[in-house]
């Protein structure tokens, strides 16, 4: 690591194309200990055929940073999240933002590979100097990091009728505010911001070091405005992996979007065809939410409640319509004491494309506890995070009847919210976001 | 799991002695996938030949529960964190306070060995009744899990004259309140607590489970004061485990007890000893302090600057007396430009058994970030735990003297703090904290 930051020329297997980088000087030094199942990329940031074993994962996976879509969309969700989104900062012009990205850009590609932050290491380079990273994740593999850059709403806005950075007019039409949905709890210090980062890692060092280091960067030109972190990713992305459980303690994420389903990514996960967001094409839309759930009521709540909230049973994940976990729900299926089997009201025909005109989210979430509260309630729930080709099709309806109609709202409370424009990946030699300033 | 839990009587193979649980169904259903190193008890919580790769662990280890000592002490350090303190409700007496630690045995054997906390999993018992167990954890593994409970000074102290639990007299001299030290910056929703525990484990979902379900089990006796997660363990308590790194960059715990240190542990860690306590005999004195580091004011500092506070150079983690990692630092080795080549009022010095009568510390440490400041600054440090045979002759006079001259403390803040005694281990049949009661 020491000489190999010290030489910016020096190739860095990540770099070249390879997949599995070993390039930390700390897994190295195991050579020969068992390392887990390995990852296959398939261009554009998509990998396969990765074995996903309960909370063990192939530390040593890396992902491509450049590539036409960003990584860490379709990338089968890792186990931790950091996210964090900044404000740029007052005075700071185009050619400044465009510099930031740039740098982010750079840096990225390197961490993503497993290699720190900048040229010199967090134990190399001049005495006098304070090293390019911070070197928490020096004797770390990449566990698979990705990080996905998004552009907020404000980055648009101009301000006292000032165009800060002459990109007012190609906001596109799909990047709306957010409107309030019945029952919003939105704390002002969790909403919006002018960028973001989603970092997600096996590891829970690897993600926070890569957030660290990008706020670092950013000083003097953005600011973190909130941050979040998370475990235990709540969807799967892929066929390759299990469904994973939620702090409700049941399986979600059973009907998400799979990367393998390509024609469905590419009509509902990819943006760019709106006629206004050429610049957009490749990217997608990023919302997030916040979502404190009431974990103490809920668990309080019998068995056969909770099951007719969600619509499916708690152990197996199956629809209470009958079948296994991937069974296709039926809504009309009718129970022998009355109504249907699956309750009109329940989350999962609340939120299923067939209630929703065909409309889906590439769901990437993460659960999430923040300590306690003052009455010593567990501060947790779940931390939504989806993608989307248009959110005027896709989150915003969805949402919007759920929160008007789904039976389990009395146990979700949303407190941070934020939309992001996530352009396509960057080419190599470029930088995330070029397609914008071009 | 549906079927075991349904049956009490059922033989689980974590409580027959078998070290290697794999009782959840969900890794059942992983049968033939790769499995990580294997972990060998060897009795009293204490394994070794485990092999720790990087952040990725064998998430199928499981430790005994019941034994001479509380397991999560000399336990190889595992990943990730809950920690959570709780105050007894008013009112509660002493066969109520009892009850409470049996029903915590009880479930802690369980959970501790992959199976739900209560007889009644989440997917199986009556549909009309709340499951035993809230679900999160249902699919995966144990991860590793230790669950070690303490009981803070104010269980003994009497309230109103009046001996809440009988055991005021029962009170070991070495359960002292902690000092007031210099610089310290507590804040009063951090501190204390009348009792504790610390769920380790390679899994944060099974850590955040765990918490949750003691939680849960002492609803209307016992409530969580203040509670922290924590994730990439800053210290090794095996030889068989890598030095991690702290949130500064460098590693941390390179002089750290050893379990297989056998008469140190024996010296330093074990209690019991001290004439009022037999009851303690086999239990441990944890102090554990939530330490806020100014990370940005850190991170613009020079190599070299950060090295001379530490005393190791950043790379190695070698003592700047020269050597490698694990070499013995030389104090007045002399420098070539003048003083001696480790600061005198470094951390590595000040901390150092040499510079403390030869007091040492078993530590057992983990990195947090909570989110961030108003200022966009990531709230994070290094939520430390260690547990000592006596803490009036080791925490107190090392941090004593830390807070007076530790060149680190320009960086560091003091926001949280508690002490504990931790019972010995239970007997299988009793219950955690028998022997005071007794």
């Amino acid at each position: 690591m020491t000489s190999e930051t010290g030489n910016e020329n020096a190739p860095a297997a990540g770099e070249t194309g390879s997949t599995s980088g070993l390039s930390r000087r700390g897994l190295l030094g195991l050579a020969g200990a068992a390392v887990g199942a390995g990852v296959v990329g398939v261009g554009a940031g998509i990998a396969v055929d990765r074995t996903v074993l309960g909370a063990s994962t192939d530390s040593s996976a890396t992902y491509p940073f450049y590539g036409e879509h960003q990584a860490g969309i379709t990338t089968p969700a890792q186990d931790r999240l950091h996210f964090a989104t900044f404000d740029v900062v007052d005075g700071l012009d185009r050619a400044g933002l465009v510099e930031l990205l740039q740098d982010w850009t750079t840096a990225g590609a390197r961490m993503t590979q497993g290699r720190p932050a900048g040229k010199y290491g967090p134990a190399s380079g001049p005495v006098d100097a304070p090293p390019d990273d911070t070197g928490e994740a020096l004797d770390l593999p990449a566990g698979g990091l990705t990080l996905t850059f998004g552009f907020g709403p404000t980055l648009f806005e101009t301000a006292d009728g000032h165009d800060r950075f002459g990109i007012a007019s190609r906001r596109p039409a799909a990047l709306v505010d957010l409107p309030h949905f019945p029952g919003d709890a939105l704390q002002d210090a969790l909403v919006g911001g002018d960028l973001c980062v989603q970092a997600c890692s096996d590891d829970p060092q690897v993600a926070v070091h890569a957030i660290r280091n990008l706020s670092r960067i950013a000083f003097g030109r953005a600011t973190i405005r909130w941050s979040q972190l998370g475990f235990g990713r709540t969807s799967s992305t892929s066929r390759s992996q299990t469904t994973p459980r939620n702090l409700f303690g049941f399986k979600d994420g059973t009907a998400n979007i799979k990367s393998e389903d390509t024609a469905v990514v590419a009509d509902q996960v990819w943006a760019g065809s709106g006629g206004d967001d050429q610049w957009m094409r490749g990217g997608s839309y990023l919302v997030a939410r916040k979502i404190r759930m009431v974990i103490e009521t809920w668990d309080r709540q019998q068995l056969g409640e909770q099951e007719r909230i969600i619509g499916r049973d708690k152990g197996e994940g199956a629809p209470l319509s009958g079948g296994t976990e991937f069974s296709e729900p039926n809504f009309i299926a009718l129970s022998p004491t009355g109504g249907t089997k699956i309750d009109p009201d329940s989350h999962v025909r609340l939120a299923h494309p067939k209630t929703n005109n065909g409309a889906q989210l590439l769901r990437r979430g993460y659960n999430f506890v923040d300590g306690n509260d003052e009455l010593g309630r567990l501060n947790a729930g779940l931390f939504f995070i989806a993608f989307q080709s248009d959110p005027r099709k896709q989150f915003i309806p969805i949402q919007m009847q759920l929160a008007k109609n789904d039976a389990m709202n009395e146990y979700v409370k949303h407190v941070g919210s934020g939309i992001f424009a996530v352009p396509p990946g960057a080419r190599s030699g470029s930088y995330v976001g070029a397609t914008l300033f071009a």
